[in-house]
């Protein structure tokens, strides 16, 4: 039996319920996915700053995973907030959606365009492409310019909207895939790739399948350097909670 | 069900059946491992010449697989010989194990060094890291300078050797993990982890998991542009099996 | 004129006042400097977990600064953190030591090595490197093991340390100067750099000098794109506070 | 008296005969051509599958001549297929036309384009200008999208559609130079070049004069390391002719 | 009292005192600006020929600072020429304006794009762009087509035609800010800003400021290597008043 | 009759006597060639100083080669002094030794190494290997520290020095070749090879092949952008005489 902890990193409800969908839809039967929000932090991510104040209520879904005896976690967020942070507090592995993505994208082609929601994160898709190793593989990142929380609202029609811009993205980059650029976009990854015809990959799923298998190979975070446990240490005011002992 | 052709592409049957123990060892229970040496070809892959020799009895089990309906192939040679040919015969994912280690080392830590067996392959292994994106998080290849088919011949000491090796090269490049750089490592593959007490990863285990990953993802090689299937063409002389029609 | 707010994101007061002397005996006599620690957060940072935990109270600095009409701002950290999250939030330059020490090495010389405190933390300085554009010109990162908070504890023996350690890395490296990677070494920067003969370069000095500079030219963080202020959003539960309105 | 082996290394015949043209047009007087196809293999290479079956034969074709003291090769196929084994094998220099071609584009102008066949091979021309450090200079890559063997077709107009792209490839790419993707063009590149006045370059020609160059200083491939001669082996099946005793 | 001489190097009067003027505005009032053109050498700077044969005389200018006493140096030319020489000649620091406005595009906004006169020194700015460690930075060169000594006649209209290209150019490559690729656009730089409503930099100013903050740092050029003062050699004919005792 | 003009940029008459017998050793029958060196400028070129003061003197000896109806002309100096420049002067190729060597490198093996003079021309070196795009395949630059002019004296034991630092050199680095760093080491770089046993490189002799056949193929430097000839322009001063008309 294996426990996976899906950690949605805003606080928006009813996308965390449909990223749990997504991920229970693909785990295997062995596998238990555990869909949260944290108590704290941003109603959605769209700046460095809402990805900045969404770290520490997704440091505290790990450590309360950690608790609770987790095998590993999958951070439901295209700009994989507080990766490295949350691979230190982890005993078991912690997998981003952007470079569970990326990863499965360069398996199945050489090249990959991103589609995005606003155009002030497309540079964050490029930092993220350039730490993985991807920067050649990435061909393009493109906003559709519909807000995160507007994606599930039929009034932005996004599902119209990303289908044009995945087709027209692979054509102008000549990408082999797309990479849906925000997990509000995985509950309609399917219906996209059907209609353009070629691999569109949400990170939401991959993900969830890297995490399992690195489970099942018994795979975690090394803790030989940079992602040691976090030394013991005081934590003042507000987050006081977070002190390491 | 799920059918995984792991192919070994040498025409070592020992090292076959130890590739395909350590396939099955990792498989999931609905996942069928079929485990092949070519008919042709070099007894084992030690050079450029040997590589480049190993891929038509390669490309030959593919195309016998697509015929039996197999859902996914690994190539187990740490050069990944024939990888972008074999994508384009392929309907469903083929994973290389020098890739699949790779990207495995940079989900459980941030550097990582491979061990090799012969000197002469090291420029191999960097030139892959190269492809992939890896150059920067590879931190160094080191050779034991065994021969590939004396790996499993007790005089060679090499599980020995090896693990010693995987210490020495994780200190000096301040690797988080290893990446063991020939399939004929796989079958010492946990025992050295344990003994050096980080992460030691065997491709062979980690493509399985990523082609049935891959597999039920429903993520196939995409066929718009550089992996589409190969255009039908006479092949002349002694590859004349090859023609496509 | 202009008022420059060095910020400490760590809660050590001994350090802060450190700082701040460093950054007043290069400041302008037109300068004013305001030197402050964080109300909330870990008591040292050596970590990505306490980097990540030190930003809500770093940014709290930086929207009280703004109320208070500060007219740039420094990060007194060696990783940087939250900077691209404080240049959305502030209207005026926000420059972190980091940066501000690379930059200058680059004007001083070709190379440059970092003399850094935990070995944990050698993956951060080269992360920052390589987003900054310094990889080329990095030559090599070093740690000393010795904790940040006790750089200033006389046991440590410190200074002597730094100096031997200065001294070995340029010769190792063959760097022109040498960037000291922890903001609780600024203190003894002049006194090593005499000792060793060649430039030594302390980062909070430096950022004091570029913000001072950014804001005599009139120059700003750009809005045009990633870094326009925050979108308004609702924040829950311990960081409510950080609503955007 | 030097003697040059140009090896095309598909079954076209007549192809092989307009190669074997343009290098004696260049060779020196006291220079011998010999211009041969390999008897096994793809009628012509324009996929990962061709090129990969092209190299057996092409090995051969190094084999007989190191028997028939050839003093070196040109691999004239723009993929270079096979070059790193030829090297391994040939006791005198090989030089593959894309390398040929990329190396003199970069002696005559900073920036080069080149002009290929189809779309598909796009990928493989960025991949050598990676592998050989020509990924700076080299602007682009396209596609007239004429398949290898209607080249000399009058039907496919080749000579004009190549023509206008050279010229339009530079304009958009502001490139020095055009590089010729195809050994098939070789034929006309002397037409190209003078109707659009700047340097369109032939692998075919560059190459045979770079072996002759190497050949004449005395530089042979370094059998320090990577390239050494393969170490002996048996090879099994079709393929057996190709043990190393 | 710090003096600083500002280097035009080529032999154009108006635009030295123009280059003057835009220092002086930028400089602490502690702070004396000399801008001085060479006595030798071309009227502008727009090729490499050109580029070459300014150095003489911007040599024998820092020559002449030496023995003036002069603190530090900026060359005001955007090719940054003759700079790794005079770093070996001065004893205090030297600035180039393509760096200095490079490094301050980085601290204001993540891209810029450079806006320049000739297209035949755009090759020049991504050369400088690749060697400061700027290349990811940099997201385009845009040439107005305005010869330099052009730049301040009413007939060519410059200011509006950079005015325009630096919108242009901020849109089409998505850049957060626009370096100025000319010393001769600096008198009108702060008109171009405020219209365009986004951080337009211009290198005197920048390295004026650079400068003032290296000499107060006390930060000079490392002698340690590559800079170190060059080795007493003597010069022949034209340039023999260059020998060094 | 190819005729070729080989020019040494410092003002020592043997060592121009000494690299025009080594170009004249490999030059075709049908070549001639002319070694010399400039009137003006400095005795050895150890310096950035030192090869920015060469330039003019090169250019002169461009423009006398133009006037003369030169073919193509060699640079011989490792930095490459003057390159771009002289490329914009010649209406035929001009060819840098340390491009060529390194070109050469590239073609008889993966990896290389640098023996060079002083250890302060290593940065310089590391440079063309950046911009030619071989700072992959340049594995290490090792000084040999003995001054330009003293390598053919006895004194300096100069032969067996750099005999051992090669040796030192491929066997650290793991490289398949040497390229030697100074055109002064060119007259014993046979002895250094057949007693180290693998290639070692003189970049005199290839680039006098590198000239010949580019001019036997008709290749001229490109003036589409970058290396169009200069603009008609008045020099001041004492480089009056390179005002161009």
């Amino acid at each position: 039996m294996t426990h996976i902890k899906v950690i949605n990193p805003n606080t928006a409800r009813a996308m965390t319920e449909a990223i749990g969908l997504c991920a229970r839809a693909v785990a295997a039967p062995s596998t238990t996915i555990t869909a949260v929000s944290p108590s704290m932090g941003p109603a959605s991510i769209e700046s460095h700053y809402d990805e900045a104040l969404a770290v520490p209520g997704l440091l505290a879904e790990i450590a309360a995973g950690e608790h609770a005896g987790v095998d590993g976690y999958v951070i439901a967020c295209f700009g994989d907030p507080g990766l490295p942070a949350a691979r230190e507090l982890a005993s078991g592995p912690v997998v981003g959606i952007a470079e569970a993505a990326m990863h499965a994208a360069t398996l199945v082609g050489r090249g990959f365009s991103v589609v995005t929601t606003l155009s002030r994160t497309v540079g964050r898709a490029w930092d993220l492409a350039h730490q993985y190793g991807f920067a050649n593989a990435c061909r393009g990142v493109h906003a559709c310019d519909i807000p995160v929380l507007e994606l599930d609202d039929p009034a932005s029609d996004a599902r119209r909207v990303v289908t044009e811009l995945c087709a027209a993205a692979a054509e102008a980059d000549g990408s082999d895939s797309i990479v849906l650029g925000c997990a509000g976009m995985a509950a309609f990854c399917a219906e996209v790739s059907r209609e353009v015809g070629f691999p569109v990959i949400d990170g939401v799923a991959v993900a969830t399948k890297l995490v399992e298998a690195l489970v099942s190979l018994g795979l975690r975070t090394s803790t030989r350097g940079e992602y040691a446990p976090p030394r013991p240490k005081e934590y003042a005011g507000l987050l006081r909670e977070f002190t390491v002992e």
